[in-house]
């Protein structure tokens, strides 16, 4: 299948949701602004696209699970800006942009962050998005998966102990920490939330929550690849970046050869995950590759 | 009847179940650590208090609600956590001891307050605290009259407004924006929760709100004359630091003792409001009556 063209039909139906979503702007004009800025700045959608292939894998149909698809891109969306601020990454460039803080002030970028994080919430829990198909438990469930994959033992733990480990010698057990609750958690919520929605069983979630875990670090593991073979303009942000602050990564830690291995590994084994899923499953299979292969 | 001893009991409720909630530490201990520091720094409570005295009032049980009260408080946590950053208020004191990100460094504590914020929609989701009586669909409302009442309509948005404004001339459709959503949209929130948990009708609900809105702006009101009036020792931060950062507030604009008659008006409408209540309503009555007189 034509993954690339797959994507860019997923992403599109995000994109126009988003911009429907916030085209009625709030005040203070210059929140809104901020907010807008960070979410229109090329995000790849891979969140919800992988929560839409997903919901499709389990028989949904796309335009179903949108809203709530869109909804990870909000939490991913503030994690980057939190993420960048001079306290914690101190990054000036985010895809090829200014960071947040650097167009909105810091006050604002945090300001900008909580409020992504929270209208999530507002979002997944806004009953005009439901189907008929979908019920209340089941949009319960994706609310405790998703809070639960984003909070503090998932994406903020990582977030915190990735800053804890600045400067610090690499380690096997900190790293897998640190790339399994920063990276993997969100990813893996987002495969599970569209199952959860498709109304998939138990053991179809026990499957999508093993596609999403394997994916989620091979995902970061990539990324941590392309900070050393990327180049500034390709990734959209500074390449480099992460020996330059000293972080624990899996080239630095097991070089980029044997880092490239294991990413195959993972995505062998996310695939392996999905064998008694039927054809419906195509595009989480072909995400899983096109994840490993990009260069960007 | 004995508000205070009625305050008392149920902020012990409250307290009791956060110990228990947070007894499992998380990693990396020290985002735990700086999570548990802010919790447990001696607030009033007041947020989950009014939800439980709305639930009590439309004839539920207080044990019964207390996870999901105890869920406004994480998120009123996390908000002055935020707002006491460098990049916001810059202020050092809070609840008599240093601020988190003083204690903590200020990555770590960002980091507090997201998990806080998303930890009150993991708490709110978790089955386990569902009684029988609550329904799927009356959890969700209340994500999402949480999730709105703290966002980027809510507190969120006053809390911008409110940065926007430092130094900047006072202005009454300003202080009313900021007051209506720093602060009162979440007071209110907390009363209106409670009512949908224990079954309220729309009528009920209604009410409700009007009351939360009422006590909302009377509280933030108050807020501005302690600071003017009140003393460091017993306010729990800095007393005048309104003026020294030039805020926008009640007394600036209106005077002392305009402000507080606007106080007691706002007191008088939110009683008022619960005029069919019975006597059940009657902690409610006397939590409005008590705000209005509160000297921390």
């Amino acid at each position: 299948m034509d993954i690339k063209a797959y994507i860019g039909s997923r992403k599109q139906l995000v994109d126009v949701f988003l911009q429907s979503y916030f085209s009625v702007p709030f005040q203070p004009k210059k929140l809104h602004e901020s907010v807008i800025y960070s979410l229109s700045a090329g995000g790849k959608r891979i969140r919800p696209v992988l929560c839409i292939a997903a919901f499709e894998a389990c028989g949904g149909s796309a335009d179903d699970v949108v809203p709530y698809a869109t909804a990870l891109e909000l939490i991913h969306t503030y994690s980057l800006i939190h993420d960048d601020l001079p306290a914690m990454d101190d990054d000036d460039l985010r895809r090829g942009k200014p960071t947040n803080h650097v167009a909105f002030g810091e006050g604002m970028a945090i300001l900008a962050g909580d409020a992504l994080l929270t209208e999530a919430f507002v979002l997944l829990s806004d009953p005009r998005f439901r189907t008929a198909a979908m019920t209340d438990g089941q949009v319960l469930r994706v609310v405790n998966e998703i809070s639960f994959a984003a909070g503090e033992e998932g994406m903020v733990a990582g977030q915190a102990q990735d800053l804890l480990s600045e400067n610090a010698e690499p380690d096997a057990k900190t790293l897998s920490f640190i790339h399994a609750h920063k990276t993997a958690a969100l990813l893996r919520a987002s495969v599970v939330s569209g199952g959860i929605l498709a109304g998939a069983d138990a053991d179809q979630l026990d499957l999508l929550r093993s596609y999403g875990q394997n994916i989620g670090i091979a995902f970061q593991v990539v990324d941590d690849i392309l900070d050393v073979v990327g180049e500034t303009g390709v990734i959209g942000k500074t390449a480099g970046s992460d020996e330059k602050k000293k972080k624990m990564t899996y080239p630095k830690l097991y070089g980029v050869e044997q880092s490239k291995q294991k990413a195959e590994e993972l995505i062998a084994a996310a695939i392996d995950a999905l064998s008694s899923f039927d054809e419906k499953a195509e595009p989480l299979r072909a995400l899983a590759r096109y994840l490993a292969k990009r260069t960007s």
